[in-house]
C-alpha cells in the first residue's frame, strides 16, 4: 500500500507535467455531454478530439498519449469503433479510461463492454451501480447478470455497496477504478483512497462522471493509473467545492466549476483530503 | 373547460412532485441543443437520458416516466429508433412529447411524422408554422402538405394564426398543444390556456425550444398532458422573465435562464400569468 | 488590391445587413461544439439550422443564403451528405465554407476532402497546419499528401508558415483563407490581411475555430468570400479581446465571449486593427 506523502509527490508531478506538456487524450464519448468533456480536458491543461469512425479512433490512439471509451448514446458504428480503439489501445501498450454509462440499458451496451473485458482498461470510472454491474458482467464479484440495479444513468446503490467491485475490478484489470458517489472511492486494488469535497450541485448538471472520465484520460498520459485516478478524482472535488462557494444554481455552478478545474494548482489538488486504508 | 383555481392546484401539486421524485424521462433529441435539453431537465427536478439504438429507446421507455421525441437531427437509424419508441410509449401507456422541429426538411422527417400518428403524443410543441404544417400533414386542420411555410427552424407564423391547428391537432390526440411564441398558446381541444412572459433573447440563444420539450416530458411523469403542458410553458416563461432582469446577452441570459428553471417553486409556476378560454 | 477605407464600408454594409435581415445558413458540423456554432451564428445576427441526412443538408442549401460543412466528426453517413450538400451549394452559385478540421485522421476525411476539391468553397477556414495539409492535398502548394503535421485538432505550425498555402487556396477557389492564430492570416489571392486581438483563453475553450467557421458563413449570406471572412474574423477578435478583460478562465470567458459576439457593432468589427499587403 502506498504512503500517503510518496502518492502527494506522484499527484503534483503529474499534475506539474500535464501543466507542461498538455498531452492530447481523445474520446470516443457520448453527444449530450461531448463538449464539457473537451472543455474540462482543456481546463485542466490536456489536448482534446472526438471522433466516431474506426479507423479514426484507431489514429486517436496513435497521436495520443490515452483514450477515452465512454457508451453513454452508442451509434450502429460503435459496434467495430469501441472496439477496435481498445484493441488498439491495448496493443500499443497506451492506457485507455472506460465509463460504462447505462449499463442495462439496450442489448449493444452490454456485448461491446463484454468485449472491453479482454483489453482491460487503464482506469474505469462509474457510480456505485454501474461498477457494481460491470463486475458482475465480468463475472469478478456478485451477481453475472445484475443489471437491474442501474437506472438509466442514476445510480441506486451506496460508494461503500462497491467497494469489492471496485476492488475486483481493479485487481482483473491491473490499473485503477474511480467509483463517484458523495464520497468518492479509488482503488488500485491494494489502497483504497477516499476523496473529499465537491457539492450536490454536480448531480443537478450533466455530465460531471463523463467529463471527469475525460480528464482521467488526461492524466493517465503523465502518470501510471492509480495517480491518474486520483489526480482526476480530487481536481473535481478541488473545483466542486470551490464552485460552490460562489454559486448556488446549476448553470452559473457549472461555469464557475470549469474555472476552477483551469484555477487548480498541482498542490491544490495534491492537498485535497484523501484518506488511505488497505484494500 | 377547466377553472383557473383548480388548475392552479393542479400545477402546485404537479410540481412538487417532481421536486420530490426526480422522475426520469428519457430522450431521443437532436445533437445541437442535447445538453441544453439535458440540463433543463435536471434543472426542474426530473432525470434525464439519451440514446439512438432501437431498443434502447425501448429500455428509456420500459424504465422512465414519460419520453421526449425531438425531430432536429435526424440519423439513419431514426428511421427505426422513433417509432419503435413512440410504440413503446403508446403500448405502454406512458405519454410521450413530439417536438415537429425542422418539418419539411427532407423525406425522413415527413415520413416519420406521419407514422407517429397513430401513436397520439401526450404532448405536441412547436412553433406556430410546425403546428400548422404537422396539423395539415396529419390532414386535421389545412393544408395536406403544406410544409412550405416551414423555414429552417424558424417560424413564419402567429400563434394566434395556429390555434385551429393547435385545437384539432389537440382534439385527435387526446393530449395538449403547445405553441411557442411571444404569448404561448397551449390547449386541450377543450380549453385554451395563454402564457405570458419570457424574453426575446429566448429566441437569441438555441434550444429554449427543444429542451422545453424534454422539461414537458419531465412534467408529464407526474400529472395529465394539460397540466404539464401549462407547467412546462409557465416555468419557461417565469425563468425567461427572471433571466432578461438580470442578464442583457444571449450566453449570460442562458446561465441565467438555467438557474431560474432550477429556482422556480411551484407557487412561482402556478402565479405566472395565465388567461383561459374555450377553444 | 482592396483599399483599406473601401474594405471598411463593405464590412460595415455586410454586417448592417445580417443584422437586419438574420439571414440562415445551415451547417453539417461536429457533435462538439455544435452548440456553440450555433449559438455564436445567432449571437452575430444570423439564423441556424444543423442536418445528417443527405437530402437534408441539400435543402438546408435551398432554403439558406450558405452552408457551412465542419469534418470535425464523421459518420458513415457523410460519405454522401458532405458532397452532396457542397455540389448543391456550387450548382445553385451558393457560397459555402469548409473547415478541414482533422486533416490526416482516418481514410474518410482525406477521401472527402479530395471529392469537395471541384466544389471550390467560397470560405476555407482551418490552423495552419490544417491549411497547409489541405493545400498539399489539393496539390496546389508544398508536398502532396503532407497530413502528418497534423496532430490531432491541434497546429504544429505557424500563421505565417501557412501563407503561401493560404494564398495558393484563395486563387484556386477564387473566394477566401482563414488561417486561425495569435495573428489571424485572411486573404483572397491578392490581398493578405492580418486581423489583430483575441485572447489566449481562446484556445482553452473548444471550438472558437469550429463556430467562426459557422459565422463565416452568416457573413457569407450577405458580402463577398473576402469580405466575410475579414468580417467574421475581425468580430472573433473584437469579442475574444473584449472577454478576456472580464473574464480569466475559460467558461466564464466562453460566456462574456458569445455576449460580446452579440454586443459588437458593425463600427465595432470595422475599427478592428487589419493590416493590409499585397499576397
Amino acid at each position: 500500500m502506498i504512503d500517503s506523502e510518496q502518492l502527494k509527490q506522484h499527484m503534483v508531478k503529474a499534475v506539474e507535467e500535464i501543466h507542461a506538456t498538455n498531452p492530447m487524450a481523445g474520446s470516443i464519448t457520448n453527444t449530450v455531454t461531448i463538449d464539457f468533456v473537451a472543455n474540462a480536458q482543456l481546463a485542466v491543461g490536456g489536448s482534446a478530439a472526438m471522433v466516431y469512425l474506426p479507423d479514426e479512433g484507431e489514429a486517436l490512439v496513435a497521436g495520443g498519449g490515452a483514450i477515452y471509451l465512454n457508451m453513454g448514446t452508442l451509434f450502429p458504428i460503435y459496434e467495430q469503433t469501441i472496439p477496435r480503439a481498445a484493441k488498439a489501445a491495448h496493443d500499443a501498450g497506451k492506457p485507455w479510461v472506460l465509463d460504462p454509462v447505462g449499463l442495462g440499458i439496450g442489448s449493444l451496451r452490454t456485448q461491446l463492454v463484454n468485449e472491453l473485458k479482454q483489453y482491460k482498461p487503464a482506469i474505469v470510472r462509474g457510480n456505485a451501480s454501474e461498477i457494481i454491474a460491470l463486475a458482475g458482467l465480468w463475472g469478478l464479484e456478485g451477481e453475472a447478470a445484475d443489471l437491474s440495479r442501474v437506472r438509466g444513468v442514476d445510480t441506486t446503490d451506496t460508494v461503500d455497496a462497491a467497494r469489492d467491485a471496485a476492488v475486483a475490478l481493479a485487481r482483473y484489470t491491473g490499473g485503477a477504478v474511480v467509483v463517484s458517489g458523495e464520497v468518492d472511492l479509488i482503488t488500485d486494488g491494494m489502497t483504497v483512497a477516499k476523496s473529499h469535497g465537491g457539492s450536490p450541485l454536480m448531480s443537478k448538471i450533466t455530465g460531471c462522471g463523463c467529463s471527469q472520465g475525460g480528464v482521467l484520460a488526461v492524466y493517465a498520459c503523465a502518470a501510471d493509473p492509480f495517480t491518474a485516478a486520483v489526480c482526476g478524482t480530487a481536481v473535481y472535488n478541488v473545483a466542486g467545492t470551490r464552485a460552490a462557494a460562489v454559486a448556488d444554481a446549476p448553470a452559473s455552478f457549472k461555469v464557475a466549476f470549469i474555472d476552477e478545474l483551469y484555477r487548480a494548482t498541482a498542490q491544490d489538488i495534491a492537498s485535497n483530503q484523501l484518506d488511505l486504508e488497505e484494500a
